[in-house]
Formats: C-alpha cells, structure tokens, sequence
C-alpha cells in the first residue's frame, strides 16, 4: 500500500498528482455542420451534414456520432477494440441512452457517467484514475452532446421554433474520444499530451434559477474548482499556458473570471472558455456561445490538442463545467447548481 | 508502475483483484413504507411512512431520502464529512436530480454515475478501485430510487392508476450508501467485510423490447458478468456462500439460471435475488418484485451485510443489474439492453 501512496499522491482536500501520468495517445472529433462552419473547421476529423447521421431521429443520430468516435479514437491509436479494457463515458440525454446505444456493440466493459456538460472532465478523471493505479492499460474516455436531442429534452422540440435570449447557449453536435494509455518511468511516453493531475469538483449551488443563463449557473462551481486546483498543486495561473474551460460562453467567463479576482487570482490573460471559441458568434448567431459535453470534448480533442502536438502548448487546466438540473427539478422551482473538474494536462 | 500492477492485478477481460481490500467500515439504508413492511423490515436503518420524506414531491422527496442515508452512513463510521474524499452516486432520474440536490450540501466532490439499476455496483466498483490506489483514504458510494419518482418518469404518474403486468417489477423507495475505507497489509481490517476484487459488465442486447418485463432484460448481462468474474478469478460457484443478483425479479431469475447452465454452471443453489426477497409477493402485491438502484443498496447495506456480521455469509458475489432505456428511447422503438457489476465481498 505505501508504494502505492508514494507513488500516487492524494494531494490535498481534492486532487490526485499521478506518478506516472496517463498518455493521450489518440484522439477524435465528430461533430455536426454548424460546428464544421465555425472558427475550428480545420481541426475536426469528421463533419457530417445530416444532423441524424443517417439515422431515423436525433437521438440515434448522436448514438451514431458517438459510434464513429470511439471507433475513429481507437483505430487511430493502432489499437484493436479489444485492447480497451474499459470505457468512461456519458451524454446529457435521459438515462443515457445515446451513449448505450452508441457503445453496445463495442462488446467493451462499461462505465456510464453524468456529470451535465462536466461530463469529458468527469470522465477523462475516471480514465486516468484507472490507467495509472495499474487497473488496465488502455482506457477509451468519450462524451457528447446534440443540439436537436438536448433541445427536444431540455426546451422546445426545433420544429416548435421557440426564441432564445442572447444569455442563452447553443448545444454543440459533437462527440469527443480519448485513448488513454499508460506510462511508466522506463516508458513515460513524454512525445503525448499526458494527464498529471486532477482536482474533482463539489456540486456549488449560487442558487440561481435561469436555465437560459447556464453560464451564470457554472461559473462558482468553475471557480471553486480551478481555485482548489491551484491551491492543492500549490500553483499560481502562471504555471499554465492557458485555463480552459468548458462552456460557461461570454457571460460566465466574465463572472468567473470576477469571482477568482475576488480571491486574489487572476486568470483573465490565461483564459479559454471552449463555448466561446467554438462558433464564430457575428456570423453563426449562437447567443452566449457552445455548450454541451461534447463542446469541451471535442475543443480539447480537435484544437487544443494539436496546439500541443505543435508544442504551441505545453501546459494546461482544463476544466468542463456542468449545470445540474433536469426540466422537472427545474419545473418544480429547484435551483441549479453546477459542477466542474479540472485536469492538468501537460506534455514535456 | 511495476509494483502498482504487482500490487492491483489487472486479472482477466473484464476484473480486477485488489492487494489490500477496502473495507466496508459502515452502511447505511433508508426506504419508505412498502419496504418497511416486507420481510427484511427489522434490518434498515430508517423506515418513512410519508412518501415525499416530509418535503413537497417525490423528487425532493428521493433526495432528502439520499441526504439521510449519506448523513448516516458518515456518521455510523465515526468519520467526519470532511474525511471522506470523494462521493460515487447516481440515482435513476433523468440527470441524477436525487442525487445531486441530496448531496450537494454536503460539500464533498462527486463523481456522477448512470448504470440504471446497476449503479450500486458501480459505484462500490469505483469507490472501491479508488480506494485501493490509495487515492483516497475514504470515500462514500450511495444509490437511491423511489417508487413515486421512477413511475412517473418511466410509465405514468400514481395518480393515473396505471395497471400493471405480472412481469412488472416493482420500484424500490430505498437509498443505501457505504463507507469504504483502505486497508494496507499492516491493518488489514478484516473483521469488516472488504471488496476484493471487481468484474466490470458489458451492455448486453438480446433484443428484447417488453419494458414491463425488465428481468428478461437483464438476465443475459447478469449471466455475462457472471461467467466473466467467474472465468477471470477462475471460481467456481461453489466458492461464493451466495450469488446476489439485483433485481432480475421471479422471470429475470429464471432466465438467468437457465443461461448459466447452458453454459454448464450451475448456480441454482447459490442464487439470492434482492428483487424477489425484499417484498412478500403473497402479502404485498408486487408482481415479479422489486427494482431499482435502491433495491440491491438496501438490500445489501441491512440483510446481506448483517449476515456477514454474524460469520453467517463469509463470501459473496454481489451482482446489480440495470435495464437501459429511457422512455424516448422505447418509443422510439429501440431495445432494451440490460448491464451489470460484479463485486466480490469477503470477510475472513
């Protein structure tokens, strides 16, 4: 057991530091035809126009996205299906169903997560936990989201039409697949993106109740989050090339980026909010900007990873955020809380 | 890495045997009236006659159920909120609201879990891998369903007076959680029954799209992980004092049997099924029994673990298992595939 703990750290109130820190060793982006027409065009590995993927409705559309990428992650990491001895990975739909349908035939042990839009963070953590206590060698971490599924789920059905205010964000269509690998000291597989630590979050509750305004929802779990984060690691925003996180759009970046000032912190030059990158707003009209797991999920696997692969990045607190609520709790009056957790990825 | 992978074993396709055992150091179950009054009554924790737990609908009444059984379990361990690190929970409505308003005072940083019926076995699965990494010194897995909540999300709300079929199960009020905590060489903790190894389930699909005849579900992804922990730990039956499936109910149990002997094992004498012993049929009216996540947490945390107390079971394979369709998906025609965790509980 001591070996154990020396060479993973519990670090802190939150956080694990790995020894040996799980590779990124593949990846891959789905996404739907709004997102292939934004700013991160050139990085997706598949954009598809048929936004139920040649399926019959929206739902087995983004089971079908998220077939493709798991089976586009692991093809591209020269595995076979086989090698993954488990799977992390959820979406926002009741009971997950788009994940179950879109991983049963991958015939690959499976744990379902829900984390809201924290979802990737909740899983790329589950995955690394896994990978570098020794339990398997190859993880599979996947996530996604659909506009027309989560708009039918959470708001109106599209046919309806239904008016959006600016605070609002827009669901990114798109599924994002990590093969999570790992290391050791003979082998620390240096030349990957490599996950060195994670700080996982409480549910924070702000009590605000305006499920058009996610971003306000998330932001304090965001904060608490990447303060702890900082705190545990003992690191100042410096140590990264940027915070990313994952779709709190234009008015939760601004609270966030408040709320850590309020406590000494500054993040404002470090910042990336994924939802905001994701869509050019002056031309594609998405309000706020993207959410959605996928949002954070396949802005980590397109663009950010290959800044890192073209070591324009080294070093970086990635954070998916969540807001936690359902049409019934919000319907009954409940608030909406958020979640969000941080990784450190890095790469020598 | 080498005296990680020394330590936990990676064993087989789908397991994993943990060096030093977490130790299940407390329990705790909460359930409504119905479960009050069935057999295994004098064995929980709490039993609340007012199905909204004293709050204003069943969903708030669900978390406050959660709320109660996490408090409980905390403080029968002697521990302080502040000692346990991380919280494996989920629950079966749509975006874990139980769970994430009954948890969300607490303070503690939680990872989210969806496996349907099957999440306890999750979530101790987890827990547990976390656990023994030393990631974590402690860490709570809680589960919950509610009869109320879960018809109206799933069928139809009570008030409807919906009719319902023989092969129907019945919707458990019930939250169980659990301490665990690591145990090294030195203090192995073995008067406490301890987790000593996992088999994580595939999603299995034979077809079959009845809703209202869950156990047939099911039963094929409970004979799939139940061969597989069988194969990887290279048992046979015999060795376990018994085999606890979920909540497979009469027709689910039935099944699965069958399956396991066209595979030549036989666990006939073996089988408890939480399901069909947490009510009397005879008296109670519920048709094939029980189900749910609360079913096998409750069913665990008071009866099982009680036997274990008294050295009356010393050995069992505990295995929860989960139906996955939401409503959208089953009117959307799709099947039913069902899943399952296997845990194996020792106590010396």
């Amino acid at each position: 057991m001591k070996d154990i703990i020396l060479e993973n750290q519990s670090l802190g109130k939150q956080s694990i530091k790995f020894a040996n820190p799980p590779a990124i060793i593949s990846r891959s982006s789905v996404v739907g035809e709004l997102e292939g027409n934004g700013p991160l065009s050139s990085y997706f590995d598949v954009i598809e126009s048929d936004p139920t993927f040649g399926k019959d409705n929206w739902e087995e559309g983004e089971s079908e996205m998220i077939r493709q990428a798991a089976q586009l992650a692991i093809s591209k990491s020269g595995l076979q299906k086989e090698d993954i001895k488990y799977i992390f990975g959820g979406d926002l739909l009741g009971q997950l169903i788009g994940t179950t349908f879109g991983l049963k035939d991958l015939n690959i042990p499976v744990f379902g997560l829900y984390g809201a839009c924290s979802t990737c963070g909740e899983a790329l953590s589950l995955a690394s936990m896994c990978v570098a206590a020794g339990y398997a060698r190859h993880t599979l971490a996947i996530t996604s989201s659909h506009y027309g599924s989560a708009e039918k789920q959470f708001r109106f059905p599209l046919e309806y039409g239904n008016q959006r205010p600016l605070s609002a964000t827009w669901t990114v269509t798109g599924s994002g697949a990590f093969v999570l690998s790992s290391t050791s000291k003979e082998q620390p597989m240096l030349n990957y993106p490599r996950i060195v630590g994670i700080t996982t979050g409480k549910i924070v509750d702000y009590g605000v109740k305006d499920s058009m305004n996610m971003g306000a929802c998330m932001a304090p779990a965001a904060a608490d989050v990447i303060y702890q984060a900082l705190e545990d690691f003992n690191l100042k925003p410096d140590y990264f090339d940027k915070i990313v996180t994952g779709d709190l759009g234009k008015i939760g970046s601004s609270i966030l980026i408040k709320l850590l000032k309020d406590n000494n912190i500054n993040i404002e030059e470090k910042h990336f909010d994924c939802g905001v990158e994701i869509y050019d707003n002056s031309l594609q009209d998405t309000h706020s900007g993207g959410s959605g797991c996928g949002c954070s999920a396949v802005t980590l696997a397109s663009y950010l990873l290959h800044l890192m692969d073209e070591n324009e990045l080294k070093k970086i607190l990635f954070v998916p955020t969540g807001a936690l609520l359902s049409t019934v709790s919000f319907n009954e009056g409940q608030t909406i809380p958020g979640t969000a957790h941080a990784l450190l990825i890095e790469k020598e």
